[in-house]
């Protein structure tokens, strides 16, 4: 990169929080999925204003900027293919302002999920975030509309978002939304702007709605010979009006995993449900039998309900640590972030994790499936060596089948994650006729194509590309 | 209008269903909005690709094509300034499918929001709608965003709206969104679509999300002698994490004008709150007495609160009448549909109130200020004679400064009507920053400009303009 730019980077965030060196630069050549691609520079801004004279900059000298968080996302959101520089908001970082009784909260994008969680629980009020909480910054949440295992009842990021401050493309500081729980006012800019992947502008401010925590939880797990018995009973509750707070399913690879990583004890049967549910202390006992009776007329073998505090937090500790656990189930093989995220109607759950399973036993990888039944998005992990070329083959031709199983159940190929570049050739499947539409508000918004370029609709390639792992063998 | 395209009209939706009369035309000139202008033709087609057609040929004769339901929009969204042709998609009115189970339902733009949840309710679900529940289309509740008086709790369409199909403005039909509760691909363009008011494209299918009804309703009325204590009341309610289904004020001028339609005698003071709480009937009576003891606590003269249904439905009828009502306070004047619906933070609700009326002790003309206080949106309805020259412009100086504050206090100008004609200039001053990009993605999408041309960020004009009524006096 040229000397000039970096010097003129540097004037506006100061040396310290510009940085070049090669240790520097790789440490943000990676974010949480399989790419990796090597930035030119990284800078730290503080502020909106330094952020807009850094995108100015970019207009100026066309370079691609990118914007990055936590660095948690999985599909390579804040993998710098073309090169460019890396605007780091982590230093963006205060909670601006907390008025539950307004019923918003206002905070920098590299506030910390759990960080805002904490602030906001003094005051008995939260938002709930994706499974990576602990990390993941509130910018890149809104930025990729993600969620988590509390959706089914509570919903993804953009549900929450009511106001953002955004430095547009052109490097202008604009307002979406307001603070207002209530806004018709035109083109909703604070929802559009959910999920945008950084391609339409740098988020330096986000006003989120907040909602009052629950008074009480209780949790059932739920063990089922049958997964369509498992799908069955997870239709069966929501038809009975009881939307849980939490609806987990494990299958029988996931079961056998967390068993032999954590010693859980659980039973290797087709299913398993974690199914949790919220809400004032005094019908909440009533409300988890109701489900524990809806899980035995559906078919489980055994059901376990309780509401104490203790026993769900350790029947959530298999569902929470799912991924290490793949990871030790075969010892040639670990997780690989592919078609990690794709969601279906909730009734459709069983026939698509049959499907994947028949898609897996093909090929000498392990696919995984589990996941947030209850809003009919699956996780499937895939378990591989990645060191090996064939792998790498076998993965991508069960990935492509494994998507067109969605597709043709109604779904989509990203429930929580976003595209970026692993999801990309399936998104183009999904989304063909927007496409062309897609590209023309970037092009109307971003006419030297600067803002995270190549992502999204933008992604010309295949998935498995610019990787993090060394192929080393056949 | 060119007869040659009146001709290919009708052989797109039949002759039945392309309308050229006078008569006709007139009764499509106007929707619920001071506003009036007479298109050159109207037609009601069946289906999306009959839609498609329309837009089609709108591009190739370069007509403006203006999108309607039922007509109860209250800013000219569908008055066709610079004629052209209405289409009108109250034919299109099916339920299509209802999926409990996986949370949600397929309808047509033309079904009415009533006859959706009389549907949903046989399951036991609802979404919820605006005042005008039983005429609004939910097409048209989808293009502009609207909501009611559940948004506190419930939220506004664009929270419902998982999946839409759309006729763009080339006439192409596409998909965004999914049957799924979660989607994280990319831009969020069922989102966006709320709220664009036609200018976009025309909706031909909306999924949306459903939830469960409640199992039971309690409500309290509580009566203020100061509008600061009202005011203090709803912001103690929402801290205490007591989130009401309905949330009402009623200001003296609104108390009074009930009275004196509904013979309701409701004591003439300051403010009326009337509250309503949903959820599970065994908490439900506990949780309208910590309603109605905050209510004591926070300064209110007296507090009613039941859970008969009867006595509910009783306490919601004035709030319901209110502005038939208003209309007969003073027998010379009418209401008039401007200024109606702003939108606050919560806590910035009574300073709202009092400087509207402020405003109002300035001019001959009366504000009425009532709303969803607990939401923040504030209605005001402007009582004048329409036929007088003078009062509408005492009006026009009146809204102005009745927005400035709006802006002043950190609110929006439209919390649930839209913006279209009415509230375009203000929308202008709230917006600034953002007019540009919105005017570059509809040239982008749009750039013939036949897709309800001039709204929106497209309205130059003031708004005191194509009046409906005949002003004959100074």
């Amino acid at each position: 990169m040229d000397p000039e730019i970096i010097s003129k980077l540097s004037s506006i965030v100061g040396s310290d929080n510009c940085k070049t060196t090669t240790a520097e630069l790789y440490t943000y050549s990676m974010d949480a999925s399989i790419h990796k691609s090597m930035p030119d520079a990284v800078v730290r801004p503080r502020s909106a204003q330094e952020v807009s004279e850094i995108v100015k900059l970019a207009n100026e000298h066309k370079f691609p900027v990118i914007p990055r968080g936590g660095g948690s996302a999985l599909c390579g959101h804040s993998v710098p293919v073309d090169g460019g520089v890396i605007i780091d908001l982590q230093r963006m970082d205060t909670i601006k302002d907390i008025r539950v009784e307004d019923l918003y909260a206002v905070c920098e994008p590299g506030v910390v999920c759990d960080d805002l969680n904490a602030a906001l629980k003094k005051e008995g009020f939260w938002i709930p975030g994706p499974s990576s909480s602990n990390v993941a910054n509130i910018g890149g949440m809104v930025a990729t509309n993600s969620s988590g295992d509390k959706a089914l009842k509570y919903g993804a990021t953009r549900d929450y978002v009511i106001g953002l401050e955004v430095v547009l493309p052109t490097g202008e500081i604009v307002h979406a939304g307001s603070r207002t729980i209530k806004n018709s006012g035109g083109y909703q800019f604070e929802k559009f702007f959910c999920g945008m992947e950084g391609t339409l502008g740098i988020i330096t401010e986000i006003i989120t709605r907040v909602i009052p925590l629950p008074e009480k939880k209780a949790a059932a797990i739920a063990v089922f010979n049958e997964l369509e018995h498992a799908g069955q009973c997870v239709s069966n509750i929501i038809a009975a009006r009881l939307i849980p707070s939490g609806l987990e399913l494990m299958s029988n690879v996931c079961i056998r995993a967390v068993n032999k990583a954590l010693d859980l004890g659980l039973p290797e049967v087709e299913a398993i449900l974690l199914i949790e549910v919220d809400g004032e202390a005094a019908v909440i006992s009533d409300k988890i039998k109701k489900v524990s009776d809806i899980c035995k007329e559906s078919g489980a073998i055994s059901v376990e309900f309780t509401d104490d505090e203790k026993r769900i937090a350790e029947l959530w500790k298999g569902r929470k640590g799912m991924i290490p656990a793949l990871s030790k189930l075969n010892e040639d093989y670990v997780t690989v972030m592919l078609a990690d995220d794709m969601s279906v109607p909730v009734s459709k759950v069983p026939m698509a994790v049959k499907e994947f399973q028949m898609i897996s036993d093909k090929y000498e990888i392990i696919v995984a499936s589990y996941g947030h039944a209850g809003d009919g998005n699956l996780h499937t992990k895939v378990l591989m060596d990645p060191t090996r070329k064939s792998h790498w083959e076998q993965a991508e031709k069960a990935v492509n089948e494994i998507y067109d199983v969605v597709l043709k159940l109604g779904g989509t190929v990203t429930g929580e994650h976003g595209v970026a570049i692993t999801k990309a050739p399936f998104f183009h499947k999904e989304r063909a006729a927007l496409i062309p539409t897609m590209k023309a508000i970037k092009r109307a918004m971003d006419p030297n194509n600067i803002m995270n370029p190549h992502k999204l609709m933008d992604w010309e390639g295949g998935f498995i590309t610019h990787l993090r792992y060394k192929i080393e063998r056949e």
